[in-house]
C-alpha cells in the first residue's frame, strides 16, 4: 500500500469505509430514510477516491450510487469531482480544515453537468466534518426549479481505517 | 447478482473486466504506452458502472484513473458521465448499437466541468467498439490551446465475463 500523498495529508481523517444511516427530503417528494456506505481511499497520488451507495431503510432497495475524487489544489482548499449515473456531473469547491481526528469541509458547487436525459439540478452544497470515528455529512441541492436547499443528512460511523 | 436492466440491453457487450495496451500522444507531450484495466459493471439500475486505470509500460508506475456512468436515454443513443482525478468531469454524447457480441459507441462531449486548478480542457470525443471478446477504443481530447485530436488508443481483451 502506498503512503499517503503529503499533497492530501489534510484529508487523512476521511479515509476508510464508514457505514450509517441518512435521511432524504426534498419539496417536490416524500422525505425518505437510507442507509448508506461511503469509502475513501487512496492509490499514492494527490487526491483520495471516493464511493457512496444507499439503500432504502423500509425494504432495502439500492438507491443513489456516486463516485468521484477529492483534490487539495493548495492549503486549506479543497475540490470534489462527483459523477452521478443520474447523467449529474458535479464540481464543488471550498475550505477544507483538520486538527488530529477532526476535519471540516465546506464546498459548494462551481460547475454542474448535465445529459441530455438528466433533471435539472443548478446547484449542490456539501458540508462534510469528521469527529474520531464518526462522520457527519449534508447536501443541499436546487433543482427543477427549487433554490438551494436541505436534501440529504447522515451520520455514519467508520468500520475500517 | 441483479439481472442487466432490459433499458440497457444494447450495452450488454460491454460487460465485464478488460485488459491491455495502449499509446498515448498530444502535441504538447512525448508519446507513451501504457497497460490498462477497464471494468463495465450494473447494478440492476439502468447504467453500468465504469471504472479504468492504467500504468506505465515502461516503469509499471501508476498513470490515469478515471470513473463514471454509462446511460441509454433511448434507443440508439448513449451518454457517458466521467469525472477525472485531475479535477475534470466529462459528459459525451452520441450513439450506440450493438449487433450480437459487437458494439459500437461513438460519442462526443457536450460538457466539460473545470476545477479552479485543473488544467484547461475543452472537449473530449470517444470511440468504443466491441467485437466478441475484444475492446478497441479511441479518444480525442482538445486542450490547453489545441484542438481536438488524437490522444489515446488501446485494444483490450475481455478477462471475465
Amino acid at each position: 500500500m502506498a503512503d499517503l500523498h503529503p499533497g492530501i495529508a489534510v484529508l487523512a481523517p476521511l479515509l476508510g469505509t464508514w457505514t450509517g444511516e441518512g435521511t432524504g427530503e426534498y419539496p417536490t417528494i416524500e422525505p425518505f430514510g437510507y442507509l448508506e456506505e461511503v469509502t475513501f481511499g487512496h492509490t499514492g497520488k494527490p487526491f483520495l477516491t471516493y464511493t457512496q451507495r444507499t439503500k432504502a431503510s423500509d425494504d432495502g432497495r439500492p438507491l443513489h450510487t456516486e463516485t468521484g475524487y477529492v483534490r487539495v489544489p493548495s492549503a486549506d482548499r479543497v475540490e470534489l469531482v462527483i459523477v452521478h449515473p443520474t447523467g449529474v456531473t458535479e464540481i464543488d469547491e471550498g475550505t477544507v480544515s483538520a486538527d488530529g481526528d477532526d476535519l471540516d469541509i465546506e464546498a459548494a458547487s462551481t460547475s454542474v453537468g448535465l445529459t441530455g436525459s438528466a433533471k435539472e439540478v443548478t446547484a449542490l452544497s456539501r458540508s462534510i466534518h469528521v469527529t474520531g470515528d464518526q462522520l457527519s455529512y449534508t447536501v443541499l441541492m436546487g433543482a427543477v426549479g427549487v433554490p438551494l436547499v436541505q436534501h440529504l443528512a447522515a451520520t455514519l460511523r467508520r468500520q475500517s481505517g
